[in-house]
């Protein structure tokens, strides 16, 4: 490949084992902030009073928000951003999954310009001020948006999900602590960390890939092959926790510096009809028909990647799709099931149509151009 | 090792073949710029030229200083800051090698500023305003300083050669276009690799090491191990100037992230007597009777070294010194003398003494300590 690539990933990220607390020490963008954040572990677990308080310290205000969904969606960044602009905020702080942070990333755009979110996200209306400062602080290993400019938003109404962003909206700051992981119950564990795995691995395989893409992704899925299994058992294991965590913060590197692929595209189709259903499940069930689909193709890219996932000598690209399925059963996450979901046979013209539709950018990224008959294919061979 | 690290290089980095063109399609960072170059090769081979003109088509006006030393001394910064507030400029584009870029850096403090550039270096006088934007263009592969926050200046009154910096020194945009390093001659194209090699080295032995920085330095090493013999002799080779370019971009991302040792103290220490030494040159001379010293002391992370530098299943750390050697033999600047630069062994001490004074906190971060015996002994060893 051509050494070329650019390189931009501007936000401070504070990696490790108690790096919450630093909090306290570092300079944040702002004197009143908006706490975005899911209604439930995160206050449960006093996450977010730490960050209240560690704030207090600092004597910086701030204000919760704790209505975000699994699947964020506008109404609550509309609503996030209202209260942005009511309270005078004048940063916003992300804590939770990639749905708080996306959220705050979210809002703010909206709290910063005219228009509602959906307007900026569906070309209707236009940004015209930079986005407010985000701070993020990550309590699961999944997104990695807390090292890339990206956010992704549902629609419930339009049933659309709709990956968006830009150089703008990398957080200023992240912090990225595993001690706030701990306790992820090992189904989630489980489905983040392939999320971050199939991050890495799109990324790979795009066209957009470049040498510190790669060195980025390869380290990534190195990491979650040998410490997701391990981290979904045994929650406890620190040293797991901590690897899949990096692993996760170097797959948002991979997205700010290569791109995913139609597999997301696919995913967010699933989960754009089905709210309920976990991003990172609705990727695994699809991943395995899909990468059989992909291997072949670009034998290369894929051999890389079978070696870093044990495969140390091989030379089949197919290897890959053996180390993949393996690890999804290590993970205790096989059973997956579409049907489980309610999602019917019948329902895949339209998910194809919707995938093909709402991810086009991510179709143009692959070094092999999927047919609608290829999507419906993939699929199909992922029904169950 | 504990998975801790702090990261943080908001550099945007345009990487690749052809890139210096793309300069009329970023966005910079002012309406006027101080052009930073030595008087010789870059404005010969009418790289000045071309920025100038790629400059007037976004219309930003520009006005050139080429003075610039090898060992950039802190006579030129003071001198090229006043011009900036004389002229009016609001950014600066360091051309050239880390002489060229470390100087815009520190233009960028004196000129946003009260006081002479060593005042501030001294201590005697405070950074009140932050550094004006500075732009990267590289010419040469070797001092990294594209991608990290330091600067090197030297004061010939005081013989003291100083790194300096902190964050806000990260150039604001670097280009990295292999292109313009393909006319570097072959000596040269070896004491620069070296330099970025050491980088990469000492970011992996010191104290401060960390996954990230680790990721780095292993990738640098490796490229340069298997691409700067070839640089050397075939200057003409683009893969092999693309590849040691990146890999030297990569140290400068060790260096953001991780730290110089004692190693780039001694070589200060010679440059600073004797400022015709290139930096290199200064570092080929010290390192095999230094890293013989270390090697033993930190087995594990030699022996990776090694492995990285083609002995892939050693688990010998002298290994990597046996592989250093070769490497320096390959690269046709085995002969390198300190004699052959007026220095005398009587020196030595005045040189230990002096490392160990304005080097301290390259000292600090060893992983053993080194005495001023050991630092003589290594000189001792050293000298031909």
């Amino acid at each position: 490949m051509a050494l070329k690539f650019n390189y931009y990933i501007p936000t401070k990220i504070v990696f490790g084992k108690g790096s919450l607390d630093k909090l306290a020490k570092l300079k944040l963008p702002g004197k009143k902030a908006l706490i975005v954040t899911g209604g439930t572990s995160t206050t449960k677990l006093g996450y977010v009073d730490r960050v209240v308080n560690l704030l207090k310290e600092k004597e910086i205000e701030s204000v919760v928000y704790n209505k975000i969904l699994p699947n964020p969606n506008n109404v609550q960044v509309d609503e996030g951003a209202d209260i942005i602009k009511s309270e005078g905020c004048d940063f916003i702080i992300g804590i939770g999954g990639g749905s708080s942070i996306d959220s705050a990333k979210a809002m703010s755009m909206v709290a910063a310009n005219e228009g509602k979110c959906w307007d900026f996200i569906s070309g209707a209306a236009r940004m015209k001020n930079k986005p407010m400062p985000v701070v993020a602080i990550t309590t699961t290993a999944g997104t990695g948006t807390e090292a890339d400019q990206y956010f992704v938003i549902t629609n419930e109404e339009l049933n659309q999900k709709i990956g968006w962003g830009g150089e703008k909206f990398f957080p200023t700051l992240s912090i990225v602590d595993p001690d706030l992981m701990m306790t992820v119950p090992p189904k989630y564990t489980a489905y983040q960390g392939f999320d971050a795995l199939y991050h890495s691995i799109e990324g790979y395989i795009a066209r957009v890939a470049n040498p510190m893409s790669d060195m980025y992704a390869l380290k990534a899925i190195e990491l979650i092959g040998k410490y997701l299994p391990t981290a979904v058992k045994n929650g406890a294991d620190e040293e797991a926790r901590a690897a899949v965590a990096m692993a996760n913060t170097l797959s948002g590197m991979v997205e700010a510096t290569s791109s995913t692929t139609s597999e997301h595209a696919m995913e967010h189709s699933l989960s754009a009809f089905h709210p309920e259903l976990t991003h990172g499940a609705g990727l695994i069930m699809i991943s395995c028909a899909y990468h059989k689909h992909f291997a072949p193709h670009i034998a290369d890219r894929y051999v890389d990647m079978a070696r870093a996932l044990g495969y140390r000598d091989t030379t089949d690209p197919m290897d890959f799709v053996k180390a993949l399925e393996q690890l999804i059963v290590d993970c205790d996450v096989a059973d997956l099931k579409m049907s489980d979901f309610g999602i019917q046979k019948s329902d895949i013209e339209e998910l194809a149509d919707n995938a093909l539709a709402t991810g086009g950018l991510m179709f143009k990224v692959d070094r092999v151009q999927l047919t609608k008959e290829d999507v419906m294919k993939i699929y199909e061979e992922s029904y169950k």
